[in-house]
């Protein structure tokens, strides 16, 4: 007899494993933290579960990975949008950062985001930012899973006055997070161009020494690009390879401005790209290539980058977006397709994260993240294709249901758990105290 | 004292009107179908209401205009996706219209799309479709504002087997809604490609005789630009200018491969154009001139194009697809600011139609056509900017009411007067039908 934690049933389960496995009428077991069995719900006999949840007419899918995120920063939230990216970063961001970031803005800001991510069927995050153990915090109070890194720079920052302060920081998160069962914590360095070469291999080796992921801006812009072919005759991607920072462990956020070279070699050190296609339309960072990438098998994930630059942290949005971007751009609309969209939301932020084993798609073994879409709506009327309705009609408000580690998180869109009025009002109350700093 | 059927009190109403004035603390008197007051809170006194409607912490704004849709192709929503514009149209759409449109598939589909727009804030569409009588009745019975066309072509259609069958349909339909108070005429001809010069004239004539609006696409794709370089040394614009069909009756649906020459001609016939980001991004047809038309003082609206190539009719999406697009074309994120973007899909939309006087703003003496957002949402917090959240963060789904003509028919997220589990489950039986075509 099989017992269960969880059952979900009769579910029309998209499973986004090697062969895109669907299940019409389908169910899902958990026991622990871990998905236990999968099949046919008219072949489920001989079992006890301690919870059934009822999926009929709805979609399970694995939860989406976001692959860049800056997560306290939902209190920034359309705090300087419709201008240019030099001006947003010296007169609105950077200054507002060294204002108002403190530990309690991050755990606010955190929590808002986990809420926002969790409730738009996302459930694990990679992030960059300042006084992390609070974000670990916060995913660790509602339930998500993340990988925390403490984004160093070669200027004093919200967390730390020197690199020197900021690794001692990254030696206190690795201490403290080993063996999470929902945290990891990884190094990231910001970018090329804030940090020098020694802090860069600094970063580096402590990644290599606890064999952690590397989370690092890299060519962003085309004034980054200009700049390093200018001091270093290289590309950023090439000073970095030249550096020693390039590796299977290297998430590279943006990279859009690639030669041909730098595509070789993200392929052949099997780095993974997180691409924020909504972030880089709206700052007008030009655009990563992704579907050459996807054909030459380098690993791709899809973020939304931080909400002061986007300014949500819907993954449902950054699907299509990413569908109709590519498109366009290609003039070819065949390009990303919506399975290839919505494997690159999940499995594919899997490997970028190398979290494959363990999250990305529902298979029998893996961490039990998954989310449930109502698609009794208006624009989920009617359906020919799941992957189809997901990507280009239901969106992100239809998930009522969000599973992480085995925790039912988010119920029929009520977080049970969370203090959710509380964490908006606190949010509010540190957006009035920036707003009086932009006078 | 002042006597209200509908009083909206404690909105933070955004006007739209030419100084964008606002009231963040504000009320909207209705008296019949039309706007007669408008103010701060506290300074209602002496009235009478007989109903009054709370809106504390949300937002109140116009009603997006929709100025280019095929409502009944809600039926078709994603049956060919990820493919290229001419297979979409000569393996499924074509064929599948052949088959599949009757008056009850029109009708069914109509009906969908009305309770899609409505419940994301749309009050107003410009249709052209087949049998557009049924069109009508759905708006009509729903409650919605629109312009129906019978969109004219060459060869037999669903609704007539010529163009004498046609304009005979046109005739029935001028004649029918006269005076309706929702539903306008309009005429259309499909495009220049698939009508002869001889229809375009007559068309137009028609238009001319009753004044209304005349709905084309024109210039969507590059084979067409090319086709008419090729056999008539002269753009599609300038073709259809020669013929006399451009004027400020004109809605020009897509508009994408326009010349210098061509803008000089829309400038001086103040053409509208219906701009359709998302649906131009995913059929990879190009990018219309927008900034550029915008700067000249060209009429601009908004449009979702049918379902069956976007695929949804969310024009808060569009809203923010269009932001995003041209920031990134143009490769500057100053370009269509927040404020710009809301415009154009109110007040810009109401332009295009030649309904500027009626609706498109939340005036006095304007039609009621107006809606209430939530703004107590995840994504919705913090707010710097009202213009900024709605454009880039809040997202349709937190529309919660929408009044059309003084009718309040959508409300706190329900629709009291419609059948909607009927139209839904209608619809899904149909695309059973055609589902079965595609085999």
């Amino acid at each position: 007899m099989q017992i269960f934690d969880i059952l979900v049933v009769h579910a029309h389960i998209l499973t986004i494993n090697a062969d895109f496995t669907e299940y019409r009428d389908g169910y899902v077991g958990v026991k622990g933290n871990r998905i236990t069995a999968i099949g046919n719900s008219s072949d489920l006999i001989d079992y006890q579960a301690k919870r059934t949840i009822d999926a009929k007419g709805k979609i399970l899918m694995p939860g989406l990975v976001n692959t860049h995120t800056h997560v306290p920063m939902t209190i920034f939230r359309g705090v300087a949008d419709d201008i240019v990216l030099h001006d947003w970063l010296m007169k609105y961001i950077f200054p507002l950062e060294k204002q108002c970031v403190t530990e309690e803005f991050v755990l606010t800001g955190a929590r808002l985001a986990m809420l926002e991510m969790l409730s738009t069927g996302t459930t694990c995050f990679n992030d960059m930012y300042y006084f992390s153990d609070k974000i670990g915090q916060a995913a660790t109070e509602i339930g998500m899973r993340g990988i925390i890194s403490e984004g160093l720079v070669d200027f004093q920052a919200p967390s730390f006055k020197d690199p020197d302060a900021g690794f001692k920081y990254n030696d206190f998160l690795i201490e403290k997070y080993k063996n999470h069962s929902l945290i990891s914590v990884g190094v990231a360095s910001h970018a090329p161009y804030t940090c020098a070469p020694e802090l860069l291999e600094r970063t580096e080796a402590l990644a290599q020494k606890h064999n952690l992921t590397h989370h690092i801006h890299i060519a962003e812009t085309e004034w980054e690009f200009n700049k390093f072919w200018d001091e270093h005759a290289c590309s950023p991607v090439q000073y970095l390879d030249n550096l020693g920072i390039i590796s299977n462990r290297t998430i590279a956020a943006h990279s859009i401005w690639l030669t041909d070279e730098d595509l070789h070699i993200f392929k052949n050190q099997n780095v993974g790209v997180a691409h924020n296609p909504e972030c880089n339309m709206k700052i007008s960072s030009g655009v990563a290539r992704i579907p050459e990438m996807y054909q030459a098998g380098i690993k791709i994930g899809l973020g939304t980058d931080g909400p002061a630059s986007n300014n949500d942290m819907d993954m449902f949005g950054e699907m299509r977006s990413m569908a109709f971007l590519h498109k366009f751009v290609s003039g070819n609309p065949t390009v990303i397709p919506a399975r290839q969209a919505l494997r690159i939301a999940t499995m594919g932020g899997a490997e970028v994260l190398n979290k494959e084993k363990e999250i990305g798609s529902v298979e029998i073994g893996k961490r039990a993240d998954f989310i449930i879409v109502n698609t009794d709506t208006f624009s989920g009327t009617p359906i020919f294709d799941p992957y189809s309705a997901l990507v280009y009609s239901i969106g992100s408000h239809n998930v009522t249901d969000t599973f992480v580690n085995g925790v039912h998180v988010y119920q029929n869109r009520l977080f049970p758990f969370s203090d959710v009025e509380k964490i908006k009002a606190d949010a509010r109350t540190l957006a009035i105290l920036v707003a009086q700093k932009l006078k």
